[in-house]
Order: structure tokens, then sequence, then C-alpha cells
């Protein structure tokens, strides 16, 4: 960490908004080097543990090395990539061994999905997926320290579409139900019937977009009793913005008080998962007070 | 801090959202002995400054023991108190002398001011005591270590509507200008011609409500090119999460993108102030990032 805040600030600002390429690499370098190699101590990661049928349904799980009890709150992370890339982990980055990692620090058992990829697997299977892997979590996260009656999900662009359609039900439950003690939603598109027609929406959403209103999530997280966390970063793409600006608006006309949702000061859409583990970390503090109010 | 963040939490939600004196009791009972004595070491303060003829125009100043230089920013706290009250310290809490002390430890000057109170003084009477501090600060922060060319102006409830007022010229500006590098504005009432009829409101916007519209400040804060750190707290009051959801619609509607309002986790309408310098504190470290990336 040799920046300033103002330089880091500058330095993000450099990158853009746009998710090209090069922010994406860009925004890696900038933030994996400050990330603590001290979140990896004592961590034990159990990989690709299946949790379906498919080759994409393996989790890994990350534990202390020396766990006893079963009595950790659960962090189940759902990683992003635009519905048709992403991975839990990576041999080129931290990401999201730093998630798991962290988690483990911060008194919690984690776990990391994969699931299955659009354009060969469209919506609903994004929830389908949670649905499966909180099945497998309920049953054996005890096995890892782990609580089952405190379970929060936590999933960033569309990755937090997914859980969001868990959490409202669109991927169904498995036999547990929701079980669920909050979710976490990050940079997040609520209302799909207004999202935009980029290849990546059409592969997973479908060529119909008339089809696409249903398969919004906005008035099912307003009606939710559900403690939700959900943010936006300031330096996230504009249609994300937009997207939180009517969540706050429609949260306030159909339920009164502002919506549970932060703007992140000085972060873009990656730094929220990819700064967790680092000094520049703004998401993982707020994610840790939300989990200790509600296990 | 013997409590745990969901004790802390649940002492907040026990005291509810409705500003009665019980509440306010209850605030300071519950935050002001966690504040870290800490803060105090190595500050000067230089108190009752004159800024104008009036007895309520003076001001405290906060610095280093050993102050060097001319470098420092500069952080202008204005106190809440709904118009009718409130002061810039007390003997019986440490508010705001936690703030200014704080503001030391961060690298700043402070300045902590007193301004007229209604009934007796009505709009802008408050912004124009502002304008007047902050010609004094001009013209005389160097001489404690301060820089005029990066002040900051922040205020609470009242005092942030004070502090707005001024941003947007609701009450002049002296022969400095604006000269502000930003403002930080903590639970305000924008649209003030939406404002409810309560008396403190009356006092100070007057019975004619048919002026109130004007004297809002929704418009020129999002017209303005000035730096904006905005806060409504998770536990405010229910106008003040009304108005902070509007300012958030308004702002993209017209500007684009998310406006700059960072909700306050687990805090209510004082604590943003009251907490900082305690461990309890949301306020603090966003309002230092703040300063840093635009000192």
């Amino acid at each position: 960490m040799t920046q300033s805040f103002k330089e880091r600030r500058a330095a993000l600002i450099a990158l853009g908004l746009d998710l090209t390429p090069e922010m994406v690499a860009g925004t890696v370098s900038l933030t994996a080097p400050d990330i603590d190699p001290a979140i990896y101590d004592a961590v034990a990661v159990t990989k690709d543990l299946s949790y379906g049928a498919h080759e994409r349904h393996v989790l890994d799980v990350y534990a202390p090395v020396a766990a006893s009890g079963a009595e950790r709150p659960v962090l189940v992370y759902v990683h992003g990539g635009g519905f048709v890339r992403g991975a839990k982990d990576s041999d080129q980055t931290p990401y999201f061994k730093n998630i798991g990692s962290w988690a483990v620090q911060q008194g919690w058992v984690a776990v990391a999905i994969n699931y299955r990829l659009a354009p060969e697997f469209a919506y609903p299977s994004g929830a389908e997926d949670v649905a499966a892997a909180m099945t497998w979590v309920i049953d054996h996260i005890g096995e890892y320290g782990g609580d089952a009656t405190k379970v929060f999900l936590c999933g960033q662009s569309a990755g937090s579409m997914h859980v969001a359609d868990y959490v409202v039900g669109h991927g169904g439950y498995g036999p547990h139900g929701r079980a669920l003690a909050g979710a976490a939603i990050v940079s997040c598109l609520y209302d799909v019937g207004r999202a935009t027609r980029k290849d990546m929406h059409l592969a997973y959403w479908g060529a119909d977009v008339s089809a696409w209103p249903e398969r919004g999530t906005l008035g099912g997280l307003i009606d939710t009793d559900l403690p939700l966390l959900c943010t936006v970063s300031e330096f996230d793409e504009p249609e994300f913005q937009d997207h939180a600006t009517q969540f706050a608006a429609e949260w306030h006309a159909r339920k009164g008080g502002f919506a549970p949702l932060h703007l992140l000061y000085s972060q873009n859409h990656l730094t929220p998962v990819y700064a967790i583990g680092s000094p520049w970390d703004a998401f993982g503090p707020l994610l840790s007070r939300f989990i200790d109010a509600n296990a």
C-alpha cells in the first residue's frame, strides 16, 4: 500500500467505469498486490466439492485449520462475470480465495461456488444452482464448523442477480426452504425489464425481451422479510447506478424509509470484492457488521 | 466498549427514531462513555473567538499543541439542534469537543461555531452566520496551522441545512466568495417545501409556508460543482429518510449517476457526530476519506 487515498482514487478514476478487459485487468493489477497475505493464515481450503451433476456444480469450503464445534456463521459467495464467465477461484489472481480466507479471519466459515454459465444455460439456471449449493451447505457445513441456521449469501454483479433471484424464489428452494439469515447484493440490476439489451444479458435472460420484466427482483426484494445489504459503487457503470437509484425510490414508495442500499466511496464495479483483505476494503467491514447484526 | 455490535444495534433500536428528550439523553448515555480520551491528546483549544456582533457569533479553534506551517485541511463544524438550540461545545457532554479533537488527530485544524437561533433569528440567519464564520476562517486559520484553500464545512441536522444553504448561496458569501473545498451534510431536509410544519421548522423557515419551497436546497446541491458528502442514518427519523431518497432520485434524474449519499448502518440521527472518536464511529472514517480525496 504505497498509494495515498487520493492517489488510489485517481488511479481508479483513470481506469474508467466501463468494464472493458483493460479496465478489469487494470483493477486486478491495482488491487491484488495490496491483499494482506496474513488473511490466508490457518485457513483450510477444501476444493471442488460436488453439489450437482454438472462440472460447474462444484464449491470450495474455507474453514479454520483447527475448527471445533459448528457455531460459525457461514458466508456463501457467488462470483460475477456477466453470466458468461467467472469462477470461484483462480490460479492467476487472489479472487476469490481472498474472500473465503478473509471470512475465516472474521470468525466465519465460507463457501465459494461455481455455477452453470450462459449462453448454454439461461435464466434461472444461476438461481437453481444457488439453491442446489444452499442445499449442500445446509446438509454439510456443520462438518466444517459452520452453523446451518446462520447462512448468508453474497453475490457480486451477475452473482448478485443470482442471489437476488434466489431470495425472491425465482430458482425455487431446496428441501430446506430459503434457509438464509441474510443476503448481500453487490452491484445488481434489479429491474430486468429495463436492463440494456447487451449480448450477455440476452444470453442469460433470453432473446424474448418481453419475458424480462417478470425476471426482475425489485418488487420481491422490497417485499421480503430477509435482512438485505445492497451496495452500489461510486464508480459503478451508469446502468448499475441507475438501477440502485430506482431501488431506493421504489423501496421508499412501497415500504417507507431509506432502502438498505450503501454507496461505496471510491470503489468501482469490481473493487468491493477485489479489495477484500486489503487496506482499501470498503465492503468487507460493512458485510462484517451486517453478519454480526444478523447472525 | 463492552457491547457487541449486535448489542449496540439493539440498544439504538430500543431508543427509537423519534428525537424525544429521552432519546437524545439515551443516545448521549450510550455513546459518550466510549469516546477514546486519547483523541484529546496534544490538542490546543482556543475558545470563544468572536466572528460577529452577536453573543452567539463565537467559535472555537482546535489545533495541534505544536503547530507549524499552515498546510492542514480545515474542518468547520456546524452543530444541530432543530434551529432553536444546540452549541459548539458543552460542559456536560463531549459534544463537540470530540469532533474538534478527533479532527486534529486526522491531521487537520478544526473550527466549531455557534450561530444565532430561532425563533429570534429566522431564515437565512444560520447561513449568514456560516458565511461570517467562513470569512473569519479564511482570514485567520493560517495562524493556527490551517490552509485556507482547503476548508471543509460539515453540519448535522439543522446545521447541515445551514451548510446546504451556504453552499447554494442562500446566505450570501463574504469577501472571499464560497471559499470551500467540500461540504459534508449529515441528515438534511433538502426540500423545505415538503418539510413537516412542526414548531421548530415554522420558527426558522417562517409562518408563511408559501415561502418554504424556494428555501430548499435540493436543486442547488445537485447543480453545484462542489464535492459533497451527504449521509442519512439507518435509524434516522422517517422525514430525513424521505428527503434523502428524494435527493437520490432527483440527483439521478437531473445529473445521472448515484447521488453522493451514504447510508450509515446502525446509526441514528445523532450518532454520526456523537460517536466520532469512539469505536462505533461510522461517519468519521468516511469524512476522513472525503477530505483526503479533496484536500
